[in-house]
């Protein structure tokens, strides 16, 4: 710890200010933050916008991929879409205060859990300039004091971003120091920022597999960890054809780079013959590529679906996130297989089965352990918005504290409060 | 890993087995079990006894203190305790299954939340055979398979009571391998029992404060910590003396050796002079020692208190946890310098305000961060059954997860469940 850098410790102990604040500022001062920000995102837009440009301009002068430039650019519609998201994040319920299971005991102790916030959340994530934005909103809400790191390749946007949110929320009445930028981009930094114990309450990694799995084994402080989803579509026996394919159409093209998005298709082989071909179509059309087990290329083949966009599936097609226009695909003898399959591949982030069959549906939803399981719909539906908490800091996949979309109430911990009269406890 | 003994693979290895299976048990058989478990525990009560004299011998003659000796003691009264534990246990609500916040979305995508098994708790404590029993019951009903390493000075009741438990449960229907003890007393172990983060999904350690500590440091997979209580109660400028009296004797003296007990006593100056003589008397009856600040040594000196009982206080008596007839005594000037107290020396276990004033009471409410907050009782409430949860494995002072009390239902997680009847997410 000897060696942690002076933007460190500086930024957490500024942070652990704020956090002493923060839990009790009433829901109007940070509702009235939140609206402050949202309306500095868009009259301080150029100021940001040219931040943007500039790391853009390098990101481009250094060769990195259309994804990644794609992902790091701020417009003004990507802008006005973020100010909307902060104003989403004020309409939401402020889960601080919360009191829940409240009761009188017999001897007249009036016992409840009280939410409060959990103190510092930091977070360590990539290239989209928005996720500064989207967890500070949340943090704040939440009454939480942040430490944010984002990448190298958008830091001047960061640090504008930081700027722009930080004047806001003082201007409103939140105390200074609540929302802070690590601005050194050496990746070293990432190392000592796991040794930050005593500081930070909660570290939320957001990005690829490889930070997730570093954080998750290098982190002294509680992580919550997700982000990456090996996601399969069963379809049953019984499933109907129609929904089927458009179900599965969507969970794969709808955005086929969003960690809920399919990437292994299981089908019954019932249903292999007509679903295949019908399915495959579709995919084809869309640019999915798709690597199939024995079974399911011989259908596909025979179906005339464009060679191009067939491959035999490699051993490690299987279980893999392809965050692109690709699925693996695997006809199955049963429901067994595909639960064994999905509990051997998955990530434990979202699974789904089609199917007509109540029994089945019972059985999926019971046995397969995932963050979100569904029957008859798209795993792109999980998400905090659509699931109903207005957004989200990511989405966990582990079992520890929450699971699946993390929104405001997610970033809350309780405290017991016990009111009494004088009550001594008999021996 | 590759050093893992075959005992931790095997028995891991098992408890995986049964935890795929446990999490859809149903309640009638779960509850059945902890009935045969409560039935076997008296019906053998000769073999467990037997097991357990010899554990006590050997602890005598390896020269334990008398402390250890009647903590690892067990006899029919408190087996028959330990079996009605077990029957409370049996009678709690089942966790699992319960679904929360279920609600139909504009598209007709039915959303909840259902709570489900952590899946493998591993539990790590020392003397008290009863919690072999406790841990395996709360686990076995919230359908958690669960891997027991208990001290080594009673490892053969802990052995006895292991099989008596499996027995039991399997006969009720419970899979083999729901309950493992690790027999292996090698403390080496423990260590190797931390890295088992691909078996276990969450530790508990109970014990020390020299346990838990090694536990969160060097632990791969989730922990829950607690059961360290620097507790404070602090007397205002407006508490009834007599009420405060009898709270803070009770909070002190009912069971000092508990993690909810008093350890410092802070009395506003202006109720010093009354207050401290009646508690002071009280105490010195009861065989308290006092380490007092200055100001209150005065007082408490002028008052006539047996002089055996007082002592100054040490700089490191304030913020410790005594587990004894020892309490530190500060004089305060203000409701700020006990909070500013607190904050600094208290371990967010269990703070107790006693007042007649609302505001204060509020305020120590609001701002007192710690798992249980009284206002006008004995901090010696902070227990899962006092709190209404039935039983509890430990008290949890982090705010991750579960925070106080931990009964059944904070050893389950959920995962989202969607109904749907072919909903696609639009772009």
């Amino acid at each position: 710890m000897t060696s942690m850098t002076s933007e460190l410790q500086t930024k957490g102990q500024a942070a652990r200010q704020a956090a002493r604040r923060l839990p009790h500022l009433s829901t109007e001062v940070k509702n009235r933050a939140l609206h402050s920000i949202a309306e500095a995102l868009l009259s301080r837009q150029e100021e940001i916008l040219a931040a943007n440009a500039e790391d853009h301009e390098a990101a481009k002068a250094s060769g990195l991929s259309a994804s990644v430039l794609d992902r790091l650019l701020l417009n003004p519609d990507r802008l006005a879409a973020v100010a909307d998201g902060v104003r989403t994040v004020a309409a939401l319920p402020d889960p601080v205060g919360e009191v829940i299971d409240m009761r009188t005991l017999p001897n007249g102790l009036v016992v409840g859990r009280r939410r409060v916030p959990l103190g510092i959340i930091a977070a360590i994530y990539e290239s989209r300039p928005n996720v500064t934005v989207d967890i500070a909103s949340l943090c704040l809400k939440s009454g939480n004091a942040c430490i944010l790191r984002g990448g190298k390749e958008v830091i001047r946007s960061n640090t504008v971003l930081a700027r722009v949110l930080g004047e806001a929320a003082a201007g409103a009445g939140v105390p200074e120091g609540a929302i802070q930028l690590i601005e050194n981009t050496d990746r070293a930094l990432v190392g000592e920022m796991l040794q930050m114990r005593d500081v930070v309450d909660l570290l939320i990694p957001r990005g690829g597999a490889e930070l997730i799995r570093y954080v998750a084994e290098n982190a002294t402080m509680p992580v919550v960890t997700g982000g990456v989803g090996v996601c399969h579509t069963y379809v049953d026996a019984s499933a109907d054809i129609g929904m089927a394919v458009e179900v599965a159409h969507n969970a794969k093209t709808r955005r086929p780079s969003i960690c809920n998005a399919l990437d292994t298709l299981l089908v019954h082989e019932a249903v292999a013959a007509p679903l295949l071909p019908a399915l495959g179509r579709r995919w084809a059309e869309a640019g999915v590529e798709m690597r199939c087990d024995e079974r399911s290329l011989r259908i596909l083949n025979a179906a005339e679906i464009p060679k191009l966009a067939l491959k035999p599936a490699a051993q490690d097609d299987f279980g893999r996130e392809f965050l692109a226009l690709i699925a693996a695909v695997r006809v199955v003898d049963s429901l067994d297989e595909a639960l064994a399959h999905i509990e051997r591949h998955g990530s434990g982030h979202s699974e789904a089965i089609l199917t007509a069959d109540y029994a089945a549906a019972m059985r999926f939803l019971d046995e397969v352990d995932a963050a979100a399981v569904y029957v008859n719909a798209s795993t792109q539906f999980t998400d905090g918005a659509q699931f109903g908490l207005g957004a989200e800091v990511g989405i966990s996949t582990q079992k520890m504290h929450a699971r699946g979309p993390m929104g405001p109430r997610e970033l809350t911990s309780y405290k017991w409060i016990i009111l009494g009269s004088g009550q001594t406890r008999p021996l």
